[in-house]
This record gives C-alpha cells, sequence and structure tokens, in this order.
C-alpha cells in the first residue's frame, strides 16, 4: 500500500507487528484513532508504556505483578498449603476466573517443548524446588500440576513429578474427561476413552 | 476478569476500546508486547501519539497528510483536470492501488445518510463546489463519482451531480457490473440486471 502519509505508515506498520493484526486490521484501527479524541490515543500510548515498564514478576510464584510480592502470594487469606502449578499467567486468569481454586500458583513461564527448543532449564521449575526446599514449617501440602492436556503439557508433568517427589507433598493433576455441557457423540475418543478408564465413584 | 496487575488492566482496558478487539484479544496482545523488547512497545507508543498528533488533512482534497497539501495534490505529474470524489482514505489507498488514475482526488469524509443523521453540510461539498468555483482557467474537465453502489452513495451522487451541474465539467461514476473473475450464476439480480440494462459496445 501507497500510503499519503509516512506519519500513517509508520504507525500502521507498528500495530501490524502485533500478532494476528495484518495491515489492513491496522490502518482500520489507526483511523479509528485519528477520528477519536486525541486524548484517548494519549491514554493509550501512556498506558502501554508505563504497563511495559513497570509491570513486574512475582519473585514467589513468578506472576505478573505491580509489586515485589504479587497480591494472590500477598494476600493472608489463600490456603498456602496448596500450590497450583500453570504455564503462564492467562492460565492463572482463568483458574481464578472459575473462583474454586484459594491456594497459591507457581507460573512455569512456558512448557517443555523440545521442537521449540525450551528446556526444563528456560523454565521456573528450579525455583519452585527451592520453594518447596525452604519450606521448613511444611506448610505446603499438595501441588496441583494445571498443565494443558498436550504432549508438552504430560512431559513437563512426567518431569515435575520427578523432581517433587523426593518432598513430602501430594501431587496431582487436574481432572481429564468429557467437558460439563457438551455432547457425548462429539467428544473425541481420545477423551472419551480416557475418562472411561479413569472413571470416578458415584457419590 | 480479576487481573493481579493493575497496569496489565489498564493497558487490556484501553486496547480492548479498539474496535474488533475484545478483552481476550487485548490480553494477548499486551502479553505479547511483554514478551518483546522494551523498545518495541516504547516505538508503538511514540508512532501512535506522534501520528495522532500530527496528521493533518490536505487543505485541498482533505486527504490525510503531513504537509498542508498532500503528496498528491503537490505531485504536478498528476493531471490536474481530473477529480475522483471519494467517501474517505480508504477509497483513495484503494484506488491508489489499481494504478490505473493519475487525476486529484477530493476526499468527502463521509456519505449522505440521513439514518445516521449525516447530511451534506457534515462533509466537505462546499469545498469541491469552491474547487470548481476557484478555478478559473477551467483547468478541472471531468469529476469522476467514486462511490459505493449502495443506496447512500447513490443519494449523495445524486446530490452532487445537482451541485455541480451548473460548472462546465463532465461527470461520470464508476462503471457498475459484474465483478471480473467472479461467476456469473452467483452475481445478484440486482448487479447482473443493470449490468445488462447499462451494457456497454463490445470493440
Amino acid at each position: 500500500m501507497d500510503f499519503p502519509s509516512k506519519l500513517i505508515e509508520s504507525a500502521v506498520e507498528e500495530v501490524a507487528k502485533l500478532p494476528g493484526i495484518g495491515k489492513k486490521t491496522a490502518l482500520r484501527l489507526v483511523l479509528h484513532l485519528l477520528k477519536r479524541d486525541e486524548e484517548q490515543t494519549q491514554r493509550l500510548a501512556e498506558t502501554l508504556q508505563a504497563m511495559r515498564t513497570n509491570v513486574t514478576y512475582c519473585r514467589k510464584c513468578h506472576n505478573l505483578s505491580d509489586e515485589e510480592l504479587c497480591s494472590i502470594c500477598a494476600n493472608r487469606k489463600r490456603d498456602a498449603s496448596l500450590i497450583c502449578v500453570v504455564e503462564d499467567i492467562r492460565d492463572v486468569l482463568a483458574i481464578e476466573n472459575t473462583a474454586q481454586f484459594k491456594g497459591l500458583y507457581h507460573v512455569l513461564g512456558g512448557i517443555i517443548s523440545p521442537v521449540e527448543g525450551i528446556g526444563p532449564s528456560d523454565l521456573h521449575i528450579d525455583s519452585l524446588v527451592e520453594r518447596l526446599r525452604s519450606d521448613e514449617s511444611e506448610q505446603v501440602r499438595e501441588v496441583i500440576l494445571a498443565l494443558s492436556p498436550t504432549m508438552e503439557g504430560d512431559t513437563t508433568a512426567f518431569y515435575l513429578q520427578k523432581k517433587l517427589r523426593p518432598f513430602k507433598v501430594k501431587i496431582s493433576t487436574i481432572a481429564r474427561g468429557v467437558p460439563i455441557g457438551g455432547d457425548l457423540e462429539y467428544a473425541d475418543e481420545v477423551t472419551l476413552g480416557r475418562s472411561i478408564l479413569s472413571r470416578i465413584a458415584y457419590e
């Protein structure tokens, strides 16, 4: 595209660097900003800069945080005997939205994936081991592995389980099976097969 | 969603104000920026601000421009005897991409639409009339109406044609008919009917 304005052109180029946004969408967004108050663009630019400069990672669970200790780790009402291990911050948000978990988290920052060249040393696994080792009052009772039910997720879970075995903690994974509200006939064979093998007693 | 970081929360909120971007997409974009260099966010924010603050409109054709006169109006190689009237800057880009038009433009900045409360006075119609009136050397020979073939486009074209009749210029509209490469059986009846009525001599 041949833009009549260099300013527009560079703005479109920068916006189009974002994932899932092509040149046409970028132009639409830029023209939208031009139609709105100058203040809105100002605010967008400023919050993005402030976010990128000031957001940090919790020194305990590696969750994104504004402080050295994130609001979840700092909350004394949360159950410190449970640690839920997740891949990234989006999983924390997803689990928080269920309102079913009151423990703490540990964000790995990724998942073991030989294909993408991500090994255990690239993840926050050592700090999880350290968290359990330094837990002298044996406060932690259970580590829940909440990883995606994929090959990579299973590999990571297997690796973690081996690393955590020396400690006196229960290790569990989130339940896998047919999704609630889903029609049985549309469930894939692997999921359905596994849900039969790992059936649970009816209460 | 309950964010662990206020900085992330406000960034997501601002990004989600853009059209077609929901909260989940906004979060994905914000997390993407966090993974990339701080410099990228900086550049994105700065180009957006520079664009919003400095982009202006060409005083002649109302196209977006960095200068008082846009690069198309300022280009002496363009054919000043042709003026192509379009709805907005995206149409200018679309026509420029065809590389078939070497004249000048006039951007209306919208289209007459009683439903949305947009009347002729909200558009740059007076300045088009003024452009023709001040054209003392009778340089302009033809005004091409390149408006969308919709009810609003047709209304605007009709209004313009009435306004421009007093001047000694040819008025034309872009051809309407079956799109090139399209299968005839899939063309809608109105388009196909019109393309039969306004058939052209085979050369």
